[in-house]
């Protein structure tokens, strides 16, 4: 998964019916290249500036109760920044 | 799911069936390298310049009412532009 | 989808037997990094130069009438370089 | 797949159900770009410092005995470092 | 697929017991960048120098007879690197 932190949130009116209901948040990696901002779909409620985990492709299916088009969606939010080597 | 541009359109006549009846638009991503454009199909109707949601990979086939062979498909058009911690 | 063009091909003797059938043709991304050449199966009889479409992971199985161990696969020639804004 | 270093331990209290009971551990890859450190699940017990062998996708289905939203889980952990050529 | 060179072997003694049977190997990209390995199972007896195609996740398990937490796998050797433009 990916570790990242919620930067913002982004609104679609004119989207397919079935994402109504999810909200749509921008995700920036924690590790690696900080510009590659992906859109995740949550439904647990992450705030602006929470560290959360990101699970991509088709194992989004098994975090909705209903399939749907999307391919990133918040499965955690993380306690605290983790440390290396703990 | 790719935050991404409408830049142009690619027009393939000679192409599976089953692909037939779906706009394909080429997308330049809104965050990261933009020189990473990607085709994706779209069904919303989508212009050239408009910010839309691109998901991938096999979580296309929850975006069509049946199976085709296309890894990326546009699911929502974005209202205005994400503004990073909002 | 990838857009590329078709370079050469590949000739593989010593394959799994649900491959057989499949031209194997290298792909040159026509957007990106034009080093990262793909290995994509072809039943729609691409010819070296030609511009195609490439759809990739469990997709390429909607282009294909068995399941087979290949994870990108021509689905469309494209009738024309694209035009950036159009 | 994926050959890391384990090199820490993800704690999420607010996470979906189905991952509740997975390890999730910070991997660092071994070959290519090390920043690139994703988060896998683990029920091996990979300690932090071993090499192991990490799926992604979908493919983590078959790692578990129920379906759940992760992309990437630990599926071994490797004797001694690889060496080149042998 | 990926185009790559099998340039050596992984052991793990401790994995899934569903990978069991696998040759695991180490593939270096052919083309882009070669630090890039990738760990990938075989069953056709690939050897260390040889060319090899890769496939990649979820379209893995249709390369084997069980479904496994594989996510790269063997699927053909090719008989002579490639030539551009053939």
């Amino acid at each position: 998964m990916i570790l990242g932190t919620v930067v913002g949130t982004v609104v679609s009116t004119r989207k397919f019916d079935n994402l109504v209901g999810y909200k749509l948040l921008m995700v920036e990696p924690y590790f690696g290249n900080k510009e590659n901002i992906i859109i995740a779909g949550d439904t647990i409620g992450a705030g602006i500036g929470e560290l959360v985990l990101v699970t991509t492709d088709e194992t989004t299916q098994h975090a909705i109760n209903r399939s749907a088009p999307i391919d990133a969606f918040i499965v955690g939010i993380v306690d605290a920044p983790p440390v290396m080597g703990k």
